[in-house]
């Protein structure tokens, strides 16, 4: 009965491969409620998983839909993954990368939810940009121009989306195992030889010490290597924002900037390096020094920025038509000093607040809105300077500076 | 919001009263999702309570109804409770002699649900009797007679009603905090100036071992003791069923023959002697020994026998008519030798299964059928005894001997 196999998880207990069957396929068809899912996953939560567990578990989750079939392209292919977190656009600059250098791209992004944004939402920020497509577009897409990046077709692991959507509600986010199957068994079910996870923590990030983030990791790595498949896990701080900009078309700009001009924040410039050389490392079988001087030598070529553009025409997006269409307020230093803090976690709630972001579902966010920064952590700043712009579209915000910025 | 105080349930960590009013009154008025309560219910089972949470909760679940006014009813009103237990027909032997003894009785039963019976369904096995009463019709029957025994009146403590439905399907009822919440609250609502807990532990109870009784005990204690009310603990052992007779109409015929013959199983007897004489010290402030010698005098003066017929008499029941309609099978030992065990939770189980009992709330019980009992644990019996009589209606049932009695 359901009522035991909660019974057992709350004492403790490992459920067997049968009892994780009976309840998880049981929610899916609809004969487990909602309020025993999350009577379940809040003792999961608390009192963890097995790896036992945690493998049966991912299969039944990958088992619930379809599983993508890539056999028809050619080569290794090479996912990734990001934990999320607040101005994080590495996908938009690294897909084009590794796709330059012959890997082929097939990368299945999301809408962002809370602070952290979402790549589909960056990609919809262009004019024009489409990213639904069923498995024979995306094939074809793939065998044209080597990258495609779209929303996961519609029965991707679809356990995954009712039990992420009920966790969200009901406080049981915070679970590494239940992160670690969510995130696995949508890389697994869409096909990927190899995958790498960067995996974020800090202020900004959902792992909040590198701790859990290691746990995540090394959690990940089992997972994937009890399906054979090489995971490779990069762990990045998450106390200040990743680069300049936050906000989906401000970021989209901010990409670009690397992409065509090699001009960037120097630390998310170094995170899209590392990412991209170690997925060049794993799809080429080369050395991550070999993969790194590659990756180096395609952004400065322009062949990434090409391969962008290729990207974006070929899903309808007109990169000419980019520009910011709001109202801008600049935040100046009331001091001198050093920047000490930037705080990730308020300039991401901050985003929300102003459109960029959701806080339900919903929402209908605003392509628009924003905010740049002028600085990074560690500037010498002067009173007076300008810090950061916020881009907005009828009110302007409230701005408490000490929320936002530490200057000793 | 809701989901941040799930979450800080989830770490372990206090909730204050506002955080306990918030989600509780929310989930009183439609605000709160069941998903969302069994999740902080489970997250309550697994990381407990404060004090000072238990306390507080207790007044949210007392207030969220009805409190019964008794002031117009002279006397110390003593009530009582059982946690719950297989054969427990204690109620209704203690209350008409805790009556008889003057004592004014207003006692609030319930139904059975699995293994344990409830009052309620005991007394409405005698033919006419009816449970229904509103709180004037209360008044009137206390004053007229000193004793009502009935379901308890529609709005007392509704949020109990709904927290318990839910825990029920969603393997949340284990938690001390949220079991002493759920019976205290009851008992303050409905006016009791002094309570007697009557906590089961063993193989046939909720609580498994005398440990949890204990704790369970003393937290009682302390919520009354929040109260300015006193609160007294019997502890008793639940490992073979209470009495010879297991079923609604076989458990009100075996507590006729304790207050009309004064014949009964010595445990049983001795357990009722025990709660009835703790309840008369509370009510008229004497000692266990003066309130003990006054509970003996009025069962064999035949006074407390009287006050039972006239209590089934005015809530409409009629006595004459009581009669076992059902099958009867004996089961008789299979070897000479001393009864070890008599095993209550299988017979709590067999009794559901005869159709004594309901698996299910809107099961409809049959007040023949049962289990009766003519051996108790520590008897010597012959091969070919009968040890017991299954009264059943349709089919007879499966009686695997080993199951249910151990004989060495």
């Amino acid at each position: 009965m359901i009522v035991d196999i909660i019974n057992k998880k709350r004492c403790g207990q490992e459920l067997s491969d049968n009892e994780l069957d009976e309840i998880f396929l049981g929610y899916l068809n609809g004969k487990v409620y909602d309020y025993q899912m999350s009577a379940l996953l809040m003792a999961i939560c608390i009192n963890g998983m097995s790896d036992k567990e945690v493998f049966h578990l991912t299969k039944v989750f990958v088992e619930s839909g379809d599983i993508l079939d890539l056999s028809m392209i050619s080569g290794v292919k090479v996912d990734k993954h990001s934990t999320g977190g607040v101005g994080d656009k590495t996908t938009l600059v690294i897909s084009p990368i590794v796709a330059a250098l012959g890997i082929p791209m097939v990368k299945f992004s999301g809408r962002g939810l809370g602070f952290t944004g979402g790549t589909i939402d960056k990609l919809e920020s262009i004019p024009g940009f489409k990213c639904e497509k069923d498995e024979t577009e995306i094939i074809k897409q793939v065998k044209d121009i080597g990258i495609v990046n779209c929303s996961a077709t519609k029965n991707l692991v679809p356990l995954d989306k009712m039990v992420y959507a009920l966790r969200d509600v009901s406080g049981t986010v915070s679970s590494l195992p239940l992160i670690a199957i969510s995130v696995m068994s949508k890389k697994i079910a869409s096909g990927a030889d190899k995958i790498l996870i960067d995996i974020k923590y800090g202020d900004g990030a959902f792992m909040k010490t590198k701790e859990e983030a290691q746990s995540l990791g090394d959690l990940m790595i089992r997972i994937g290597n009890s399906y054979g498949k090489e995971v490779r896990i990069i762990f990045s701080s998450m106390d200040a924002p990743l680069g300049y900009a936050i906000g989906n078309r401000l970021e989209v700009l901010e990409a670009i900037s690397l992409l065509k001009e090699n001009k960037a924040n120097p630390t998310f410039k170094e995170l899209c390096v590392d990412i991209a050389s170690n997925m060049v490392s794993m799809g080429k079988n080369i050395s991550l020094a070999e993969a790194r001087s590659e990756v180096l030598d395609v952004i400065t070529s322009g062949k990434a920025y090409q391969k962008f553009l290729e990207l974006v025409k070929y899903q309808g997006g007109n990169i000419d038509k980019i520009k910011i269409d709001a109202n801008k307020k600049d935040i100046v230093s009331p001091k001198d000093g050093v920047i000490k803090e930037i705080k990730a976690l308020s300039f991401g709630n901050l985003a929300v607040k102003l459109g960029a972001g959701r806080s339900k579902k919903d929402d209908v966010i605003n392509p628009n809105v924003g905010i740049y920064l002028h600085c990074k952590v560690g500037d010498k700043v002067r009173k007076g300077d300008v810090l950061c712009s916020l881009f907005y579209s009828l009110e302007e915000e409230n701005f408490e500076f000490d929320d936002y910025f530490k200057i000793e």
